[in-house]
């Protein structure tokens, strides 16, 4: 009825998990906001796809040619961390346990939805390991097949230039009872036991 | 960690409904999709808030001073059907049974809110239907105590210019059980029976 409600309500409706009704909602309820507030939200989205690159070094989103994490002097370049996505570096970063860089592969192997290596970054990975200075890869990957595929095809590639290659611990989550914890996750928990000393 | 992206995150979680990790997750989405679409969105909501105004009218957003409702010659004029909201009058011109023009309260009077009759623009009410040419005004306002106040009010302030003032009608949904209608609703329905033959 009115074309510029009608287009802003079929572009809400366009993101996920967002309907017609709660977009038409949600248009409304911008309208009755000051007008500042919502400018101040079409331009975050604008800003956000215009100003965001990738870094040229691990593929994290970055405002510049590198991330902050591959810029910071204080980091430890030795040690890479092999994650799937961004969220997974955010996850790392708030435990405050890891001084070391990242290497994103934007996803897992997976033959089905023709995702092969070349397109995880995973040349640039065994690139940025040649280097002299570069210790450790330690695999923070998905379990599950094509996960476990990736790790697999990972440390292959790998082995050729002598890089210390590992994985994150999987085990019993702080606080969980072992009752509710799946067979999986517990039997890797007691494999993988650790000296209660140390 | 990445100003822009942050920024987009605390704006989208402002919306009613998503919460901090939801905005995260909508704003990685968005890094995923082609950046031609969400330049679409960013402008759909810039435009919204940008180029709507309100019919000078009837209080119904509009692109002009006028809304395509008021403008349009077909509509009969002399009846004005008295909503609370834009998505009340959506709803009724999905019905396609009404072919008059609105006039949109803007909520209903609550003293506890501090809205009073000046607040919802019922002297503007006045004015339209002391046209001559108003025959009827149509009160399509919701149930309650405040509904019903506001009614009432409406119903005594517009009875000098001697216009029709009429009620929707309240009673069985269209293909409704009666054993899950509510008493109120059921009551109504049998008060306001109407003849089977007319």
């Amino acid at each position: 009825m009115v074309p510029v409600l009608d287009e802003a309500v079929e572009r809400i409706s366009s993101l996920p998990g967002i309907g017609e009704r709660s977009a038409l909602r949600l248009a409304l309820w911008m309208l009755r906001q000051p007008k500042e507030n919502i400018k101040l939200l079409g331009n975050a989205i604008l800003d956000l796809v215009e100003q965001v690159k990738y870094c040229s070094e691990c593929n994290m989103i970055s405002e510049h040619d590198k991330c902050p994490i591959c810029q910071d002097l204080r980091r430890d370049k030795s040690t890479i961390c092999v994650v799937e996505s961004i969220r997974d570096v955010m996850s790392i970063e708030q435990t405050g346990e890891y001084n070391g860089v990242y290497h994103l592969l934007g996803g897992v192997i997976s033959p089905i939805d023709g995702i092969g290596p070349d397109d995880l970054s995973i040349p640039k990975l065994v690139e940025r390991a040649s280097d002299d200075q570069v210790k450790e890869v330690i695999l923070a990957i998905s379990k599950g097949m094509e996960g476990e595929t990736t790790s697999y095809y990972i440390n292959k590639v790998l082995s050729p230039t002598g890089v210390k290659v590992s994985a994150i611990a999987r085990g019993v989550g702080f606080g969980d009872d072992l009752e509710y914890t799946d067979p999986m996750t517990l039997g890797m928990s007691i494999k993988n036991r650790v000296n209660f000393n140390r």
